[in-house]
């Protein structure tokens, strides 16, 4: 018997990482998952500085899964007004189904 | 002509992979991806231990997809009844459009 | 407020990577990731040369995330017609709620 939840990925530069993980877990998420990678685009210029810009860099995907679309959508709405103005990075949601409700 | 499959991701820790491995290809796949992360919440949490602590751990997020959905139950069942009573992790699936079939 | 994307996911031998980075963007992508990983299947195996070796292999994930769906069905033709017939790999295809539709 599986349930529908929502996947929040947020792509961003590493120094982000820690601020992002403290808003998901005060939002109320149970958990999340980060994974290192690089890349190129809109994920990895800051805004204004280097508009330019589209080198590669380290970055982050954090992985968050939540079972109630409220909270999915306050942790989006959140790091996206919190970082990806100053910052760039993206951030996008994917619809899962989980088995075991208790855990997200 | 793309056709409909199941991603199924699997995040635990990484003592767990050879033997989840094991179990997705003898459920029927043909392959796996395996990604190296970090986190926190009850993917890293073995139940009943250490239920409290959250502290960041080495994991490993493994991805199958398969063409047949009762292929992706099945490894999704066996997963989550196998390994994540004693270890904990983390199990759902996600609806993805694959190009050749046969490679599934 | 959200939009409809698509996320094309590719994974591949290291050695296709520069490749299908310059695809992606002369097909209009702003962005991509990249991730690291390892596996086992169809997607490691050179067509042809070593038909039943299904080793551990050094392979990246490529995502790229598309506001238009013409683009991402361009870019996964491309890439299935170019690299997957010599070498193999898989694409596949998912669809994400963004937030910014400008970023991608």
């Amino acid at each position: 018997m599986s349930h529908q939840a929502t996947k929040i990925s947020i792509v961003t530069e590493k120094l982000n990482e820690p601020q992002i993980e403290q808003l998901i877990e005060q939002a109320g998420a149970k958990g999340y998952t980060v994974f290192e990678g690089s890349g190129k685009g809109s994920h990895g210029v800051r805004a204004g500085s280097r508009p330019s810009v589209v080198g590669a860099f380290a970055l982050v995907k954090i992985e968050v899964i939540v079972a109630d679309r409220e909270t999915a959508d306050a942790i989006v709405e959140q790091v996206a007004s919190t970082y990806f103005n100053n910052y760039s990075g993206i951030v996008y949601t994917e619809a899962v189904e989980i088995l075991r409700l208790e855990k997200f």
